[in-house]
C-alpha cells in the first residue's frame, strides 16, 4: 500500500500501482469522470500512470488552468497527427499548450497552408479524436530516439534528443502516432469534442531569426462544442473591443509612418480623455500629499550608471545621444526615478520634512522590436503616472497602505471591481538578478505582504517576478471579457536611495537613509486607455466620455432653439455638441449610437414651447421630457455613483 | 555749398567742409552741445567730421543707441591707453562698444589683472578723459599701418590690418594713444565723467578656442557721474532679481550635474506655478477653439528631412538615437511642427472642418553649448506652449489677428503693458537663408504686417530676422528694469504645408493647401517664467503666486483656530500655510516679508473671539482685523483686477 496526500491534507492509503485515476474513483464517481490530468510530488503527469510510492497528489479537471494545459496540450498531438496525415513528409518541432489553446511549429516543406485549409485540418483531427485513442507515455533510450527521427529524416527532433540526457527521454503514443514528449496528457483522445485551428503564423526555429521559419499552426480545443462556440462569440466581440479599432473610431490616438512605429499620437479627443484622467489622478493625489514635479525626457548617462539602470537596458535600449562638439553622452529617460532622486537631493531634509511624495506624469522611452508593438499596449514611448515616495522606515508600512488606498480608489472610479493583487517577489535562486542586500530585500518583501493583509486584498505571491531593484504589488485587472491585464504597481526599494546617497536628519541629529516607494495606479496612460477601451467597449464612464450628450433638433427651425440648449448643458459643464445637419432625426440617432454618446436631447416644437429638452439614453432608453437643470441633475447623480471623492 | 538732407526731410545748404557739429549749430546751439556722433550715408562718422558732399546726416546724441556706441567705443580707446601706460608691453587687440558699455580684449603677456586694480585703472582712465583730447581719425597706408604694429610686436593688430585693403585702413589718435579704427566717436574725452570697468573675463582670440586666450576687460561710461550711479544700482537691483537666484531661493527649480546642464528640475512650487500658467492659458485656448494633442519627444530621422530640419540643423543637434537590433534613426523634436503636420495628416478634412488649432504644452531638445547656457533662459531642454493654425489662406487674416488677441491678453494678465512687436522678415539679399517660394513668402509677410496694422500694434520691421521657413511677428517686452526680452512669437508658414503635402478639400472639390500659423504666446515656460521672476522679482500676480496667504499664530493656543482659518481658506480656493513654529510674530512676518507672501493673517485672541483675522499685506500696509469671507472678497477683487477673463 501506499500513502497518497491529497491537497485539502488528507492522507489516504491506496494499493501501490493505483493510477491518479483509481484515487479520483475513490473520492468520488463524478471526479473520477472529470479528471484529465494531475500532478504527482510537482510532476505533471497522466491519470493513467500507475503511482509507485507515497507522495503528494493533485487531481486535475478542466476547470484547472494545469487541466486546460492537458488538454490543449493533448489535443496538439492529435492535430499533429492530422497534419501528418493530410500533409505527408512535413517536420514536426515542438508542440506546447499556451494560455488560450495550443500551437504546433511545422516545417511544411512544399507544402503551404491557409484559413481555407483549416475545416479540413479540423475535421480530420476531430475523426482522429473520436477514436477515444489512449494516451500511453514510454521511456526510450537516447539512440533509439534520435533512430526514430533520424528515420523520418526530423532534424529538429534530433536537435532536441541531442540536448537531452538517456533517461529523461519519454515518446508518448495514441494511435498510430508517436511524439517526443515530457508527459501531461488527457486519458484519452475522446474527451475532445470540439477543435478549432485558429491562425497561421511564420515562427523562427527556436526563435533565432537566423533559423529556418516554420509555420506556427495555432489551434484551441474544448471538452463540449458549446465551449467552443462561446469562446468564438468572446473572440468576436474582442475583435470588436480591440482598442486599436475603437481608438481609431472614436479618433482617439493615431500612429505615423514617420514619427516611428510604437511612438503614438494622441488626437484631440484622445488627448481630452487623458487629460481628464490626469485631472482625476491629480485631485486625489493632491488630497493625498503628493507634490507635482517636472523633469527632462534626457539624462546624462551617468545618471543611469548611478540608478543601475545603464548596467541593467544600457545594451538594449534607444542608444546613447551624443552633443556635436561635446563630449557629452545622454539617454532618453526609460524611468523617471534616478530624476526624482536628483530632486530630492536638491535640498537637505529633516525627519519632519518626510514623506515627500513626487509626482510627475512622466513620459519615458523604451526601446521594444518593431514585431513586438502592439497598438497602445506595448509601444516605445509612454507617459506613467508616476511617483516616488521618500519616507522614513517607520512610514513605510502607512504610505504602503495609502498607495493602495489611491490604488483602489483609481480602480473602482473607472468600473474595474474585478482585480487581484500580485505580490512579486525575488527568485531565491537566482540571487544574481538583483540589487541590493538580502536583508533589505527581505524587509521589502514583507512590508508588502503585511500592507496587503492589513488591507485585505485578495493577492497571489509571484517568485522571480520582482524588479531588479525591489518587490512591487501589481494589481491585476479582469476586463469585462474575463481577460487578464497588468495594471498598477507599488514598488518597494531600498536601493536607489543607496546608489543616490540618498539622506535625511533624523531626531537624532544623525543621516538616515529614506525608503523609497515607486508607484503608478494607472501604469501608463496609454495601457490604461487600451485597457478601458476593451474593457468598456468604448461606453466610458460618464464623467470621463468625450462627449456627454448631443443635442438633436428636429428641424432646421429648432437649431436656434438647440444652441440655447447647448449653452445651458456648458453652464452646467456637461460635454455636449449639436447634430444640425440635414439629416432625420432617426438617422442622427442611429449615429450618436454608433459614436457612443450617452446622451441624445432631441429638440422639436413641444421642447421648445415647454423649455425642455427629450431625453433618449445610449441604448434606447426614453427618459421623456424633462428641463435641463433636472438632466443636469440626472447627469451629476450618475457621476457621482462612479466618481466618488478620495 | 552743399545739401545736407536732415531725418525730418527737410533739406539745408552748408559750406562744403562743415562738421555735423556746424550742422547741429545751425539747429540750435543746445543740440550742438550734446551731439557725440553722427551717420552720414549709412556711415557712422565724427561730429568733427568735414563733410564735402550732398548727403543725408542724422546727428546723434547721448540719448540715441547710436550716440551712446559712439561714447563707449571712445572710452574704450582710453581705457586702453590707460592699460598700456599702467602695464607696459600688454597687446591690445580690438574693443567695441557692445549693449551695455564696451569691451576690450588685452593680450596682458606677464601681468595678470583682478578686479582689486579696477580703482586704479578707473581713476588713470579719468585722468585722461580730463585733459579733453580731441579724437582725430587719419587714413594710413597698409604698410605704414603694419610697420606701427610689427615695430610694437603687435601680431594681432598685425593679423587685422594684413586682412585690410590699402584705402580702407584708418587710425585714430588722442593723446598720444593711436589705435587701428573704423570711426565713430566723440568729439573729445573731455565729455566723459564717469568710467567704470565692470569685470574681466577670459575671451579666445577671434572667439576660436584653438587661439590664445586673451583678458577682456568690461566697462561702463557715462555723461555724468548721476549715471553711473544710477547704473550701478540697477545692477545691483538686477543681481536681486536674478532668475537663477530668485528660483532657488523660492524653491521653483534647479539644475543636476548628474542629469546635465541645461536640463531644468522643476521642483514642486516651480512645478506648481507652471501648472497654474498651462492652465490659465488652456483655459483661453478652449474658448479660442483650440484642441490639445499629445506627441512623442522624439520622431524619425525621416519626419525631419521631411520637415528641413534635419537639413538646417541635424549637425548642429543631439546626434541620432540608434535602436539596438534594427537600423533605425530618431531625433530628439526639436520643434512640434513636424508631430502636428502629422496629426492633421490623420483624416482628410473638408474647408467647413477649418481653422484645426492643435496645441501642446511641448517639450523639445535643443544642443546648445555648455558655455552657452544660462539659468532658464538659454536651456537645452524647454516646453513650448506650442499650437499650430491650419486654415484656408482666406482664414489667414482673421485668425492671425486672434492669436494677436490671444497673445495680449497673456501678456496683460502677467502685468506686461511695456511691449513692442517686431515683424521679422527675410533678407532679400540672402535668399539662400530661407526654404520655399518668393511668392508664399511675400503673402506671409504682408500678412503680418497687415494684422499688425488692423489691431494697432506698436511694431518695428526687422529684416533678415525670419526663420528659414517664414516671417514671423514677436512680442518684445520690457522688464521692470528696462531690459528687453524676446516672449511669444506668431508665425506664418507656407512652406511645412508644402513639405507635409497638407490638404484639404475646397468648395469646388479640389484639393488645397492649407496655411499653418505656427504660435507661442509664452514663447516657453521656462523663459517665461525666468522673465517673470526679474519682471517682479519673486511677487508675482496674486492668482499665479505659489501662496498667497500665510496664518500665523499669536501663540500655541491659538494654533487650533489657526487651523481652522487655514481650512477655510482652502474652501475659499485661497492657497494658504500656517507657520505654527515656536517663534514671535515679529519674526514671523519678518520671515514671511522675506518669502514674499503677500498676505499675513495673524490670529490671537481677539481673532478667535471675533472669528476674525488680522490682515497684514507685503510690504507692511495694515488692512485691521477682518472675517474670512471678507477677506476673500478683497482677494477676488485684486486677482480680477489683473486676470480677466478671455
Amino acid at each position: 500500500m501506499i500513502n497518497i496526500t491529497l491537497p485539502d491534507g488528507a492522507i489516504k492509503k491506496f494499493e501501490k500501482g493505483s493510477s491518479p485515476f483509481d484515487v479520483a474513483k475513490g473520492i468520488s464517481e463524478g471526479l473520477a469522470r472529470n479528471i484529465i490530468s494531475a500532478k504527482f510530488n510537482d510532476r505533471t503527469i497522466e491519470a493513467t500512470t500507475p503511482l509507485h510510492q507515497d507522495g503528494s497528489l493533485t487531481l486535475y479537471t478542466w476547470n484547472n488552468d494545469e487541466g486546460k494545459k492537458a488538454f490543449w496540450h493533448s489535443t496538439s498531438h492529435v492535430v499533429a497527427q492530422a497534419l501528418e496525415e493530410l500533409y505527408p513528409g512535413i517536420k514536426l518541432t515542438i508542440g506546447p499548450a499556451i494560455e488560450n489553446g495550443f500551437y504546433y511549429d511545422v516545417d511544411f516543406g512544399e507544402h503551404t497552408i491557409s484559413e481555407k485549409d483549416f475545416p479540413e485540418i479540423e475535421k480530420k483531427a476531430l475523426e482522429i479524436a473520436r477514436g477515444k485513442h489512449d494516451f500511453a507515455m514510454r521511456e526510450v533510450s537516447k539512440s533509439d530516439a534520435l533512430t526514430f527521427y533520424k528515420k523520418q529524416n526530423n532534424s529538429y527532433k534530433v536537435e532536441l534528443i541531442e540536448n537531452l540526457n538517456d533517461g529523461e527521454i519519454t515518446f508518448c503514443d495514441h494511435s498510430s502516432f508517436t511524439d517526443l514528449c515530457r508527459g501531461g496528457h488527457i486519458p484519452n483522445t475522446g474527451i475532445i469534442k470540439a477543435i478549432k485551428i485558429l491562425s497561421v503564423a511564420g515562427a523562427y526555429w527556436r526563435g533565432d531569426e537566423n533559423n529556418k521559419q516554420l509555420t506556427r499552426v495555432y489551434g484551441i480545443s474544448f471538452p463540449k462544442q458549446k465551449e467552443l462556440t462561446e469562446y468564438l462569440e468572446l473572440l468576436e466581440e474582442a475583435k470588436k473591443r480591440d482598442h486599436r479599432k475603437l481608438g481609431k473610431e472614436l479618433e482617439l490616438f493615431a500612429f505615423s509612418q514617420k514619427v516611428g512605429q510604437g511612438l503614438p499620437l494622441w488626437l484631440p479627443k484622445g488627448a481630452a480623455l487623458r487629460e481628464r484622467l490626469e485631472d482625476f489622478l491629480k485631485k486625489a493625489q493632491k488630497k493625498a500629499g503628493y507634490e507635482m514635479v517636472a523633469t527632462p525626457h534626457i539624462g546624462q548617462k551617468e545618471l543611469y550608471v548611478t540608478s543601475g539602470h545603464y548596467a541593467k537596458y544600457g545594451e538594449d535600449s534607444f542608444q546613447p545621444i551624443h552633443t556635436p562638439k561635446e563630449d557629452e553622452e545622454f539617454l532618453l529617460k526609460p524611468m523617471n526615478c534616478p530624476h526624482h532622486c536628483e530632486i530630492y537631493n536638491v535640498s537637505p531634509f529633516s525627519y519632519k520634512d518626510l514623506p515627500k511624495r513626487y509626482a510627475e506624469f512622466g513620459t519615458v522611452y523604451r526601446y521594444e522590436q518593431s514585431g513586438e508593438l502592439h497598438g497602445l499596449t506595448r509601444v516605445r514611448g509612454f507617459t506613467q503616472d508616476d511617483a516616488h515616495i521618500f519616507c522614513t522606515p517607520d512610514q513605510l508600512h502607512e504610505e504602503f497602505k495609502n498607495v493602495i488606498d489611491l490604488s483602489l480608489y483609481v480602480l473602482g472610479s473607472l468600473g474595474f471591481d474585478n482585480f487581484t493583487a500580485q505580490v512579486s517577489v525575488r527568485d531565491l535562486d537566482q540571487p544574481e538578478k538583483y540589487i541590493g542586500s538580502v536583508e533589505n530585500w527581505e524587509k521589502a518583501e514583507q512590508a508588502i505582504i503585511d500592507a496587503a493583509e492589513e488591507k485585505g486584498l485578495k493577492y497571489v505571491i509571484e517568485k522571480g517576478e520582482a524588479a531588479f531593484y525591489g518587490p512591487k504589488l501589481d494589481f491585476m485587472v479582469k476586463d469585462a471579457l474575463g481577460r487578464q491585464w497588468q495594471l498598477g504597481t507599488i514598488q518597494v526599494d531600498y536601493n536607489l536611495p543607496e546608489r543616490f546617497d540618498l539622506t535625511y536628519k533624523g531626531s537624532d541629529n544623525e543621516l538616515h537613509r529614506p525608503v523609497m516607494i515607486h508607484r503608478a495606479p494607472f501604469g501608463s496612460m496609454e495601457r490604461f486607455v487600451a485597457l478601458l477601451l476593451e474593457h468598456t467597449g468604448g461606453n466610458f464612464p460618464l464623467w470621463l466620455i468625450p462627449k456627454q450628450a448631443i443635442v438633436l433638433p428636429i428641424s432646421e427651425k429648432h437649431e436656434k432653439y438647440a444652441e440655447k440648449v447647448l449653452k445651458s448643458l456648458e453652464n452646467h459643464e456637461i460635454r455636449a455638441l449639436i447634430d444640425n445637419r440635414n439629416e432625420t432625426v432617426g438617422k442622427k440617432i442611429r449615429e450618436a449610437e454608433l459614436k457612443k454618446i450617452p446622451f441624445m436631447l432631441i429638440v422639436g416644437e413641444n421642447e421648445e414651447q415647454a423649455n425642455t429638452i427629450a431625453v433618449r439614453r445610449h441604448g434606447g432608453e426614453d427618459l421623456g421630457s424633462i428641463e435641463i437643470g433636472a438632466f443636469s441633475d440626472l447627469v451629476s447623480k450618475e457621476i457621482n455613483s462612479t466618481l466618488k471623492s478620495f
